[in-house]
């Protein structure tokens, strides 16, 4: 049985879809077992508004435990010294103590990323060797077929060459066993492909990972081919990985919603694209969604820690707890501790 | 009479677009003098394919003059320091040395733009408490409604936030002059709105342009909203606007690509797009482009420089030089000089 803390409270959603993402992955994994954080009056209510009492009190029997309080983050919590050393009974904070103890294999939440990090850096610890955590989500391919890591997306926002080289063997570790590739390749994103291109980051960070045994590096990347490159793993630090995401996010969102002006710009041409383009499109935007890809992990920790979304749908954050579940059962931190 | 050098043998199309566009510019501007740095042959055999004698012997008797030289830079171009010094017959190098002795008013180049930058840097030198040389592009809006600069678009791979509130003077006053706006309102990218976010460099440079009485600065904008946003300037180190923008290229182009494939995905499909959408889609694409919008001044210099992109069709480098021939006429120069 594998058990995971989920952290009912977070997300933008929550705790509606972190229930049913819940209840999903709890049908999926006969071997899953989860303990829900949060406020469980609100928890009873949606799991009976949703599904039977029969289903319900078979898990509880065997599967999953509720853990009570009323605390849970907001999204614009700031001051998180304070909060973890007053009020350590938040939703979040309960379930990363519980990993902590070894009562848990891993955690799960969709609450404010800042608010995870910190929390988990105070409450898990990281690996020696690993001073700081990175954030490493899963990116689609424009075809769908593949899926990368991007990382440090955010948590580190000035980092060290050593750092990205640590990264990116975790990531390394974490593409072999999360995504099944025998020998993931890595590049650096730069503002060219070039060995002496980029700021003195990229530099030594090239010099670095080139004479590296224990990954594959393969150069360079520039960020126009983020969606379309043939790497498994981007690397660069949290701020610059940050912006190339929001770039990507605004210039789809843009090019999208010039589209559908086009489309839809008078009366006849919208029923026609209505009638032979509006599935085609909903598939595509699907495809270019961040939904379908689940979780980003919290690289650098002792725990298997994963950050749903906070704008996660049930599917995402199931996705999310899959993935969480999958790492467990891999022995990735041991892996990694391994290779340090 | 405003005198331009154009450098003929610069950019992917040369000398063929660089003729074009600037015969194109001469027709437009009646008080527009040239003096084109290139292959005589070259340039004379396509001003022949495309006008009559007529039209050249009326331009080169008072509005064009052509400097013959044999060499141009490619743009695979290293060791610039050397070819610099050891070849300065180029045609790029030849058109900065004109504006650099007086004999002409500014130069349009589209050759390689690092080798512009330090070529310039070296021959015609920066302002006086401008250290080093910024490059500004005109990004579009969405709706084609307004034009925003850039910068540092590469230039300055690391940058101090001294520098950045100096290149925010300078883009001010480019606003003002090139696009008429009054005030312009200045914005610094970041990860997020707050003035605590982001690395050193943007919170020190959000104190300096705060508090600067020279400029209308209105805060952080995250990258996501680079082609919604408000602002007429948008402000970055050369490392992160080159990320920013590469970004927003590949996004764009991969967004398209995938409409493309929705809009043809099976032959009846190809034959509906083709009858109600290609002529539309045709016109937002343009929108999106930024041959639309000239070039990319140089700022920083004691002269005006204007690059046009590498891949400048006929109409940008005709914008590229208008753009160069109104930046002279408005005294960009000097008025920057005043405000320092």
């Amino acid at each position: 049985m594998i058990k995971l803390a989920i952290d009912a409270m977070g997300g933008d959603f929550a705790p509606k879809i972190n229930i049913l993402g819940t209840v999903k992955a709890l049908l999926k994994e006969p071997d899953l077992y989860v303990c829900l954080y949060g406020d469980q009056f609100k928890i009873n209510n949606i799991l009976h508004q949703h599904f039977s009492n029969k289903l319900i009190s078979s898990f509880k029997k065997k599967r999953m435990t509720i853990i009570h309080t009323d605390l849970c983050l907001n999204m614009d919590i700031t001051n998180l010294r304070e909060v973890l050393s007053t009020q350590p009974q938040h939703s979040m904070f309960l379930a990363l103590e519980a990993v902590r103890k070894g009562e848990v294999d891993g955690v799960v939440s969709a609450g404010p990323t800042q608010a995870l990090i910190f929390a988990s850096y105070f409450i898990i610890k990281t690996l020696p060797y690993i001073k700081r955590i990175a954030l490493a989500p899963l990116v689609p391919s424009l075809d769908g077929r593949r899926t990368r890591i991007l990382l440090d997306a955010g948590a580190n926002i000035e980092t060290q060459p050593e750092q990205l080289l640590n990264y990116a063997i975790c990531a390394s570790i974490m593409a072999k066993e999360l995504l099944c590739i025998s020998h993931p390749k890595i590049k650096l994103f730069n503002i060219g492909i070039e060995s002496t291109k980029g700021r003195i980051l990229e530099k030594k960070t090239y010099h670095l990972l080139q004479q590296d045994k224990r990954i594959l590096f393969q150069g360079n990347e520039e960020p126009q081919n983020l969606l379309s490159t043939d790497a498994d793993i981007l690397l660069n630090d949290g701020f610059v990985l940050n912006m190339i995401i929001k770039s990507y996010e605004g210039a789809i969102e843009s090019t999208m919603q010039a589209f559908k002006n086009v489309l839809t710009s008078n009366f006849f041409l919208k029923i026609i694209s209505k009638l032979f383009y509006v599935k085609k499109l909903k598939a595509m935007k699907k495809k270019m969604d961040h939904k379908e890809i689940g979780g980003a992990m919290l690289l650098g920790l002792s725990k298997i820690v994963v950050k749903a979304h906070g704008n996660s749908n049930e599917y995402a954050f199931y996705k999310a707890i899959l993935q969480a579940k999958k790492l467990v059962q891999q022995n990735l931190i041991q892996k990694i501790s391994q290779q340090f």
